[in-house]
């Protein structure tokens, strides 16, 4: 049945397992099972059309055939990504460390306090190098953070004005994603050379810095933006490098309110162009308003200080429709990666680094000068503009041939960035394709005197503790096993689908030959890249019954995002612009409320009956209402109540006879792999989520992929960009990332585990999620009501517990059963959503029985627990569910507590040799929000 | 001063610490530390002449480029090694996983319950499968472990006799290993077609199961060696594959008292012929003379079971020169992937992969037949030999063209071995080569019939519950939880030199360039490893100051071994076979006098002076008295009590003069390198442990490596290899090892060491090992006494604590003070060598002056509980000393100590977060030894 080598090491129940767990559901087979709970409407039973399965080492062998067709070059292009050097001990035990890679979002921050400790690094990093008063903690890249930039600026300016002014230096990728995003929400974008103004009248101004082409203007310069701004009520931010600020005054020195941009040159391979955090920094007054995740410090419930994610209710989930971002991963993975690498090597060593890089850039001007070459800008950090009237083409190409990727920037201009790993010999073989025979020797310095900086950064001690590779390796090991992680036990998070992410999936991952490829590199250097994209979209546009696929959006968000402009492109095409109505369930996941406003769209939600599905009458009737302005729907299937509603068929109809499109969200997916294709259901496009159905782990709260998967009516309006004429069709909206290929260094996870399951292998697991969540169901039922199934009484691959009647009964909380579940050693399913005071349980096909039924059995005695409140033993207050999660400190003290110690901490049938212990007690989270603080504490507030 | 980015990255203090550190030490610079410490007679301050260090990318690369030199091919040659595939979780998260590879020998069991378990998994799978009652934890390579089976024979067997019979079918490796084992030790090998009988007296008789060439024999055959052996009052070992036990009857079955063999195949890479582990397992009766590591089954304070080395006081470090082995170093990491892997697979996997090999090999059989070739043997298991008359070498050449690796069996015969990674189309192109186009289909069984197996395997829980990838990842990571290894903090051990492993040195050694190498492959297969061998051979070689070097010897009482022998066959050569004393100090570790004994020799033993030194007078005497029969003395420099004796020219000069060749142990080579060379100071031979001064990791016990140096006059009497003249001299006294370069595959680590460090980076490095160990001295001797300095009153790289004075005080031991320590964070120093009743103390150069100072500062913290039990406060038996080490466990029950919970597990200093507990309390020994129990026990066992 598990019809692979590797499906069998995926699946987590054995055939046995599952005979039993059938026996519990009341089924006698999968399928019997799987007949029952999908409609038979949607039911496609054809094997899916895929490559019979390739065993591990199989699969590993192609993609060394794969990797083998790409050329890592001395990459010289510029442009925001320069190579860089991933220190070893941070690649094999972050990047390589299930502990890191595997962990989810830290919304349970008592279990996530090593990661949160290295994103409030992350923070504190960036608020330093920029000069401002606090940082989020990643956003998606560069591009996307400027665009992010905007909205801010928009949304806190005081102008009346809808032009965003952006320096002709921007990066032009950045220009381009800022123009996709703001041409749906009536933004003007007004991208002009500075040096000659500005406009009268503007809400916000970018200036990129250095420039793209290298340059860095004089102290005035910068200042004297930030004084137009301010006159005209508008912001002002620079988008700005990272290590040139170890250099060059930090923007929130000459009046930035806001800076953005990347952290891939520390320590992020290029991988073709991600996945890198961008980040986000923000002058004082302004925190509020920073979309994207942030790290706070707080203090747990013994007033020991605990980090957590601050503001959390900002987050769109909780926003819908009055969100002002769509964004939801974040890129936690690569900023540690740079939190690590910026903690490794400590102020004077980036200083160094920095310095090297800048020398060396110097000096290559100095030696095209002395061969008459003429070098465009006096002043710069790491790129030299050469004017090369009517060359610039043949030097392009004779570095290629000596092994260099320079920048074209027109007929006349070349652009050769340094970085990290350029080496003298590098410049050697530049100076050659400039037809000199020369030798560059690091120069001095050329920055604008007035811009040297002076003020200091990363002060705090965790930038100068850990600088032998034995105390990064001590520290990068003492905060993982602060954390609970996959390789610790079952996340069983509702809506997330944390199944396995196979050891042979992410080994290409750090592959030199995925790493060193540069997102603008020619396409030739890619070979390996673009086979295995085309293949993964053929395969993704295979099992979803979709025509084309686009693996641009670098998260769900995105790829949300990117299939509404899709739509709303079309209806423009169609000549009916007026169609801007979206509707969403009420049940629906917030983001797609906020990727719909940031589309341009007007959100109109639609009822759920009783039973959760969507209520059929209450959708005619909005279907009516706005039949001549209808854009589309927004529905997830299965829905977020985990059931395979028997109305999707007639939704569909509905929305599309008034006119509408079908969006279908792909959240679920996991529940459909191999039963039933969106596509042909009724979707005419749909966002996949890489990071939940198809293997890339979470790594902490991204990075994911969220390919947009389109009918064929759609494909003409998938995203583009504007220096990759294959990313996508000449008509598309533009580009959504950065990169043409988004997060292209991590497809190859899913490439994997496509490969390695096959069509039948996708199939079978897709059963073992539906049966597994249906036995967790049958399981906990007579102790929590199941809230909603199916027509056939089943649940599709994830069910809701219902608390509210206990809670109604006995004060015991959804919080409180889920830092319980600490104690019993396992992390809590989703709180509360898309139900308030529910708990959303997923368990994943790859769990296997014994895992399922210790959870089982933990929440069972939890159940225990609650009626031992009910019935008085235990005031709630005092009971061990409100005192979880429980320290291994609390066993040391007095104890005074109307429940002994051996059951805070070893309640039934938790494992004792290895036991998990949380760092903390519960963490007080609105404290935290009214007192933000968001980088680094002294390590003194930790002593005991 | 650390002259390289690696080097300031390895060696652990800055240069400002190193300043704190020098003045505590009343120095005011390393440099003046080093003079006033090593004497100047040795000391030799020109600079090393290596390669100026590399960065830890241009090592990669350099490595790369090396790695891409080797060819691994389809590799059929056989001879006891065959490809094989590693399953990547257990390649990432044991060998790539510093949690594993970091750690030390266990012999403190409370925090290595983690690889114990591993470990005692291996013992279960190889006495199950062996169907033996008690395999051992471990040995070096098959032939090693025949050869060790051959003197536990001798040992055991009741018959006066000296010769042993081996199979002519005995791996030829083996059979030379033996061969140079029994030599030095008057033991007759008598290699013979076991078809014609037996001689009438022998000790032990070797069968090779299934043999060389492949043939499995009947049953009766078998059982017929079995009845007479016992008949001579002779021991039967038979030397068995693994895998082919999953099918065939087990020795254990067939009336064998001993197996031997490898387990290479269960996962291991061939990696050009190791490390692997070699296993050795005994009947009922017998377990008491098997050599090497066992672990057993014990209890704990609280009666709880736990693991723990059993009869550890047979090692010889305690035997000395009684010993009947000198086996110290176990194969403990690649004995752990080779369990992991069964645990993985489980009995019915491990018997689908050999049904599939042998139906390979079958299938091939019948397709070479069908096609006129003449196949030797009806019945095998995974090798067929073909008779192919004068044509054998242009078979092998043509199936190279073809990228096939063949057995060449001389000029008639052509040897194909099937294995884990065999193909169909590996099978074609091996026809190809025969000049048969064919498709070689699987085939029926061709095992005898009384031979097959048809007893159980592998039937505890543990082979059976961790078969999906994500139960198998937790498995690994919850054992790892359990241990405490350099990943979490110091281990100051003195004489294991526990220095950074870093990542970097790492990362290459699974490198498949590296892994897929036959260790009998065509040197034109290994170019990259030889030039590896060859430049690392020559760096040894400058900075010790020795001639020539062999690589050969696979761990440091194999180094050690070596050496004597050339000694021995120096004299022999010399026409003075007389001399056979060896001299050993009384300090000397237990090794040098076993090694001694297995290389012939009689050991007389050399007192010390009070202060620690070699008693120059008592040398003298002893030198006197067998002027005419000195063969060598052993010495340890600097001397095992850690300080640099100023004797040592005078010892080597009286030596020296009375025909006697001196060998330095080069355990010490830490606290030498850059500063002197022993080559140059007295030294004829050294051996080096790899895995002490030159980063290989300990692996919790193994692998090692102990390469042999020697000046000119003893370089024709180094080891060689029957199969590969390329490995030695002709001259050679025969293999140490059963590969030719021993344990290949883990050379890149100390290469790129050395490479990254270069000459005065190493020199660094043993200049703050130095310090470290000073200042450590200085801080710690007001607390306890430093035994014994030199006459600067300085240590070396290492210092002695003397507790005896406190123990006859208080009763509070070295082991109570050791086991406190886990309490406090760290490892124990090592304990009761060289001296009963001390503690010896290595911080090593990679330790950051925190780390040191929490380690002073615990030690410190630990003398004021001292003091307190001798001020009465607590009595020694409940003091937290005694009680040490407390588990969180103890903290919930009831609490009668006369000392608080906080004390017992927080005691001043220790950070609370991300504190290390260990999984049991103080295991009881003793009790484990009395009642042997070396197999797992059920999982019921461990409940709480």
């Amino acid at each position: 049945m598990t019809s692979s080598p590797f499906a069998s090491r995926h699946v987590g129940p054995s055939e046995a397992e599952q005979a039993k767990m059938l026996a519990e559901c009341g089924y006698g087979s999968l399928d019997a099972l799987v007949e029952a709970a999908v409609p038979s409407a949607i039911r496609d039973s054809r094997e899916l059309d895929l490559p019979v399965a390739a065993s591990e080492e199989e699969a590993i062998a192609e993609l060394r055939a794969l990797a083998g067709r790409n050329r890592p070059m001395t990459q010289m292009i510029g442009l925001g990504y320069s190579d860089t050097v991933t220190p070893a001990v941070i690649r094999r035990n972050v990047l390589e460390n299930p502990a890191w890679y595997t962990a989810y979002t830290p919304y349970q921050p008592e279990i996530s306090q090593g990661r949160l400790e290295a994103l409030l690094n992350f923070q504190t990093m960036v608020a330093d190098l920029t000069g401002l008063a606090t940082a989020n903690a990643s956003l998606l890249d560069e591009s996307t953070a400027v665009a992010e930039a905007v909205l801010l600026m928009r949304r806190a300016s005081k102008s009346k004005s809808a032009t965003v002014v952006l320096d002709a230096e921007t990066l032009p990728q950045t220009v381009a994603v800022v123009r996709t995003r703001a041409e749906a929400v009536g933004i003007e974008v007004d991208v002009r050379d500075l040096a000659e103004g500005l406009p009268e009248e503007f809400f916000g101004v970018v200036v990129q810095y250095p420039g793209a082409s290298g340059v860095l203007r004089e102290q005035e310069f910068y200042e004297g933006i930030s004084t137009a701004a301010k006159a005209a009520g508008a912001l002002y931010t620079v988008a700005a490098d990272l290590l040139a600020l170890t250099l060059v005054a930090a923007p929130g020195e000459f009046g930035a309110d806001v800076a953005a941009g990347s952290t891939q040159r520390f320590g992020v391979p290029l991988g073709y162009g991600g996945p890198h955090a961008g980040y986000l920094s923000v002058r004082s007054g302004l925190e509020r308003s920073l979309p994207g995740r942030l790290v706070g410090v707080s203090v747990d419930a013994d007033g020991a200080p605990a980090y957590r994610l601050a503001l959390q209710t900002r987050e769109q989930h909780i926003r819908r429709e009055k969100a002002t971002s769509n964004i939801c991963t974040a890129q936690v993975l690569p900023a540690v990666l740079a939190a690590m690498y910026a903690v490794y090597h400590g102020p004077a060593g980036l200083r160094r680094i920095a310095e090297r890089v800048h020398g060396l850039a110097a000096g290559l001007a100095a030696a095209l000068r002395d061969g008459g070459v003429e070098v465009v800008h006096g002043a710069f950090f790491d790129t030299v503009l050469t004017h090369v009237p009517g060359r610039a083409e043949r030097v392009v190409a004779d570095a290629r041939r000596l092994g260099v990727n320079l920048g074209l920037a027109g007929a006349d201009h070349v652009r050769i960035a340094c970085d990290e790993v350029t080496t003298t010999d590098a410049l050697r073989r530049v100076l050659l394709a400039f037809e000199l025979e020369a030798h560059a020797e690091p120069g001095e310095a050329v920055l604008p005197a007035g811009l040297v900086r002076r003020s200091e950064y990363l002060t705090h001690d965790v930038f100068s503790a850990h600088h032998s590779e034995t105390a990064m390796l001590r520290y990068l090991r003492s905060l993982a096993d602060l954390d609970y992680a996959l390789d610790r036990g079952m996340i069983p998070l509702g809506s997330c689908t944390m199944k396995l992410n196979a050891t042979t999936e992410m080994e290409p991952i750090t592959w030199p030959e995925f790493g060193g490829i540069h997102p603008f590199a020619p396409a030739e250097d890619a070979a390996g890249y673009r086979e295995l994209v085309t293949q993964l979209s053929d395969w993704l546009a295979e099992v979803t019954g979709y025509h084309t696929v686009s693996l641009q959006p670098n998260a769900g968000s995105q790829g949300e995002f990117a299939g509404l402009l899709a739509i709303r492109a079309y209806h423009h095409a169609n000549g009916q612009p007026e169609r801007d109505v979206c509707l969403i369930p009420s049940s629906a996941h917030g983001t797609n409320a906020a990727s719909a406003v940031l589309a341009g769209m007007r959100v109109v939600v639609v009822a759920c009956t009783d039973d959760g599905d969507v209520d059929l009458d209450d959708l005619k009737a909005k279907v009516d209402k706005h039949a001549g302005t209808l854009s589309a729907i927004m529905i997830t299937y299965p829905s977020t109540h985990g059931v395979y509603e028997h109305g999707i068929g007639e939704i569909a109809r509905l929305v599309h006879e008034a006119g509408g499109q079908v969006y279908v969200d792909g959240a679920n997916l996991n529940a459909l792999l191999g039963l039933a294709k969106p596509g042909e259901f009724g979707g005419d496009v749909s966002h996949l989520n890489l990071h939940k159905t198809f293997c890339i782990p979470h790594g902490g709260g991204g990075p994911g992929v969220g390919p947009v998967a389109v009918r064929e009516h759609l494909a003409p309006f998938l995203p583009n960009h504007p220096l990759d004429a294959g990313a996508g069709p000449d008509t598309g909206v533009g580009p959504i990332s950065g990169a043409p290929f988004g997060s292209a260094s991590i497809l190859p996870i899913s490439w994997a585990y496509v490969r390695m399951m096959g069509g039948p292998g996708l199939t079978t697991a897709t059963k073992v999620a539906v049966l597994a969540a249906n036995y967790v169901a049958a399981r906990l039922a007579p102790h929590y009501p199941v809230l909603y199934t199916g027509q056939s009484g089943l649940v599709a691959h994830e069910c809701i517990l219902d608390l509210r009647g206990l809670t109604k009964e006995t004060g015991v909380t959804v919080d409180d059963v889920a830092k319980r579940l600490i104690d019993y050693g396992f992390h809590a399913p989703t709180m509360s959503f898309p139900v308030a005071g529910t708990l959303m349980v997923e368990p994943t096909e790859s769990e296997d029985l014994g895992e399922i039924d210790r959870f089982c059995d933990a929440m069972i005695a939890i159940r225990r627990e609650i009626d031992a409140v009910a019935a008085g033993r235990w005031p709630v207050e005092d009971s061990p569910l409100r005192g979880a999660p429980h320290t291994a400190e609390t066993l040391v003290g007095d104890w005074d507590r109307p429940y002994d110690r051996e059951l805070a901490v070893y309640p039934a049938g938790v494992r004792r040799r290895g036991k998990y212990w949380p760092p903390v007690r519960r963490i007080d989270g609105a404290r935290g929000d009214r007192n933000l603080v968001c980088s680094c504490p002294p390590p003194s507030s930790f002593e005991g």
